[in-house]
């Protein structure tokens, strides 16, 4: 394995490839969302329209609560994070000497001592803002997360959407046109087996593992997931259709 | 605002919350998936065996998902930041100037020079460990999550479904007794927004954020995607039917 060159994938992700991880997450759950309700119908032998009102009423409610969800999240670390960091200036201010003590127990822990310990300490104590960063980082071992709360939903609802509706593509066509109602849900499960492969190879990169584990994973909660949407259709189908 | 209480919360939720966050995500999720069920059922006018059928299989194949998917990415972050451990300890042997600089570049950023740079900077590289956790923090702003992957999974599962039941409750009763099926709708949705309010509450505890604040953006997330739901089952209907 080459060292180096993983480190620096590595710094890209955290760099460059933001958003990526968005389309993934959302891809994936609006995918499952949508082809549980295919499979649950599938395994109900339920007609076409309820798939479409289920279907769709799922996506856009999912989509919705997921990204605005998504939204409320990250905000409130931004807020978290900004309110843990003004406590830290007002503790500087209020608590010095329990804060100098605390910048000193963190550097002796790394192994100074004796004057070194006091110059680290008195060098970082004459900067507030390296004092507070210091104490963000290793008191209360917090980063704040760089990517805007706005851009990650609307990132999220575009990719629920889009990756969602695939599951659902065969059965609006169908609508229009004459499909044998037998053949949607096979169809439908090769459209949403492709675009599970796509986003599973997409969060390899992401999350920086295998490639190939990433698309088996994502393939097997998908057809998992799947499986158990058809297994409580039929059976729930024959006890109380 | 008593600036030391708010700090000590936010320890507090460091350390020992740790799985509510779980199940108010698991939660949110679980709920608004099958009152999104419920909700464009109610808008088509579908009979209750239907919302039984999609919601249940929504209920286990996203609940799966969900907490399948979080086992997979918290895995997947412990493994990423161990990887990239890796890479600094192997740095530091092969790279051992050029990782010597980047210490140097950190510390000079924090205000510290001349002679008082040069003893940190040796203190640092003393201790192979003390030298990567700098790397790690200060270099990659990488901490390492503390949750087990497998708990947070088990706790978005169990939540997922236990929340996700409530929108349905009434209609597994209605299959039992007599219940009019118009009165169903509206005792789903007052059970599901009480449950939302306590999820809320919580949400607000473990998001550090204002609680009544928190169960508003709640219920409004809630509210407004079933709100959708129930307007794409009524045009879709309308339509189709």
């Amino acid at each position: 394995m080459n060292e180096a060159k993983l480190h620096k994938e590595g710094k890209w992700l955290f760099f460059d490839k933001e958003y990526i991880a968005e389309f993934v997450y959302g891809g994936i759950d609006g995918s499952i969302t949508t082809f549980a309700v295919v499979a649950g119908a599938a395994g109900a032998h339920a007609d076409i329209r309820w798939v479409l009102i289920f279907g769709f009423a799922n996506l856009i409610a999912d989509g919705f609560s997921m990204s605005v969800g998504n939204y409320f999240s990250s905000k409130a670390a931004l807020d978290n994070y900004d309110k843990h960091e003004a406590v830290e200036y007002w503790e500087i201010e209020h608590l010095r000497e329990k804060e100098i003590e605390e910048i000193r127990e963190i550097y002796e822990a790394k192994g100074f001592k004796g004057k070194l310990l006091e110059d680290v300490v008195a060098t970082i104590i004459s900067d507030k803002k390296v004092w507070v960063d210091t104490m963000m980082k290793e008191e209360l071992e917090m980063t704040r997360e760089s990517k805007s709360p706005l851009s990650t939903a609307v990132a999220t609802f575009i990719s629920f959407n889009v990756v969602g509706f695939i599951p659902l593509m065969a059965y609006v066509v169908a609508m229009f046109t004459e499909v044998s109602p037998s053949a949607l849900f096979p169809i439908s499960c090769v459209g949403t087996g492709l675009s599970l492969i796509l986003v599973g190879y997409l969060r390899g990169v992401v999350t920086n593992i295998n490639k190939m584990k990433s698309i088996i994973q994502t393939l097997a909660l998908g057809g998992l997931a799947a499986a158990f949407a058809y297994f409580v259709g039929e059976v729930l189908a024959k006890w109380i259709l």
